[in-house]
């Protein structure tokens, strides 16, 4: 069956740890480790009628690798064609289509599609890199949009974010350390009040490359949390053992 | 001569790594590992037409243990007449009279005793806590001055910052991780863009306690970098050996 669902230059990872199977092609779209600790870093709730939503979901990663962490239904929001029906596949590859959704459309219309104040959790892993006319960015199309803000930019994604959660409800999203000012003041500008911020440093010794936030909406001031951060490679340049748990299980 | 400095229940401390004996009291005033931290945070700059400025000096250990990593003159300002003054005999006892000068008056005031867009440097450790009326203070006063918004709160300190600085200055500023959102977002309102920030978790697994971070005034927006944390104790309980450099200068 599985091979049945591939098409040319596509291929079938693994992420033993949460027993799924993802559908990925390195021409289009391949996930990343930010995928998997933006799903480490949600905090399980396996009540049956939750609604999560993940924004700028590519192949569909990170709502996958929430399967087991999260009750109720998930939605898969993605602008591009070729990577909706990627997810679409991996969904049903992991006989998961009772509970899973995949959209097709474009995050700016995302009411059109869903309700204002709807969902529990909202996951999102956007493009990180702004815009600018004279930026380089990667010649495929596929690649540009999921990393550059051509589409979409941090405004919008927050502001959706915002929109589509229920009071109380919580919103995760991974980015660069470079733009945390940034994200941290259209947060609390758009009623997402940041309540936990993870930092991911490459190795010992480096700058952190990734920041991993939880938000509320419309929680109360103040009260931020650094959680201890998380050095991904040791001195010998192999993962450390939290992160291969996220990958293997183990 | 160093018995002759002293008032009853003080005492004379050393940071043997900075070359600096400090006056202290338990009672009044005694500095903190935070006050090392940010003194060690701040680069080193030694031309000597240097302007900087210690606001909420306390007994003025801040300054002092940048006597070495810094040019120029040090102000140190402390709206405490029982501070300032240990502070000015602790100038003395190290005899750098002609470096330092100790101003006591209200930092809400500053600017009648001091230029605005005049300072190369402003550093500063303000009060961390908010100033509710039915919070529960410390009853020594002087402790409550120091650690609550009782005279100066959270925005006054960064609008003062900013104000003395002048054009590229570099604010740094000592904090906690619960107000870092607040902070960040007072800063880019009043012209200063957060470019470093350190995190300090007190051991290994716990969250981080304290946040230090370096502003440039009237900087280019965004570009923060997130440098490697510190993490203060060992599994054993002792002092890691960076801070050990710190404290002792080996």
């Amino acid at each position: 069956m599985a091979d049945d669902l591939l098409q040319a230059n596509e291929r079938i990872d693994q992420l033993s740890a949460q027993g799924i199977q993802i559908i990925q092609s390195s021409e289009v779209f391949a996930f990343s480790l930010d995928a998997v600790l933006l799903a480490d870093f949600v905090r399980p709730n396996r009540k049956h009628n939750l609604q999560t939503v993940d924004l700028c979901a590519g192949n569909g990663a990170i709502g996958l690798f929430l399967n087991r962490k999260l009750g109720g239904q998930i939605i898969e929001v993605e602008l591009q064609d070729r990577l909706a029906d990627m997810a679409r596949r991996s969904v049903q590859l992991n006989d998961l289509a009772e509970r899973y959704q995949v959209l097709n459309v474009d995050v700016k219309k995302i009411y059109n599609y869903l309700p204002k104040d709807s969902a529990d959790i909202v996951v999102c892993n956007p493009p990180y890199f702004k815009d600018h006319p004279q930026s380089e960015k990667n010649p495929n199309q596929y690649l540009a949009l999921a990393r550059h803000e051509i589409a979409l930019n941090l405004k919008e994604v927050i502001e959706k974010m915002s929109g589509l959660l229920k009071m109380n409800g919580k919103a995760y999203l991974v980015h660069r350390p470079e733009r945390l000012t940034e994200i941290l003041s259209l947060m609390t500008s758009l009623r997402l009040e940041p309540k936990r911020l993870k930092l991911i440093y490459p190795k010992v010794g480096r700058d952190a490359n990734m920041v991993l936030i939880e938000a509320i909406k419309d929680g109360k001031k103040g009260g931020l949390k650094i959680v201890p951060p998380l050095v991904v490679v040791n001195e010998k340049g192999e993962y450390v053992p939290k992160v291969m748990a996220m990958l293997n299980g183990y």
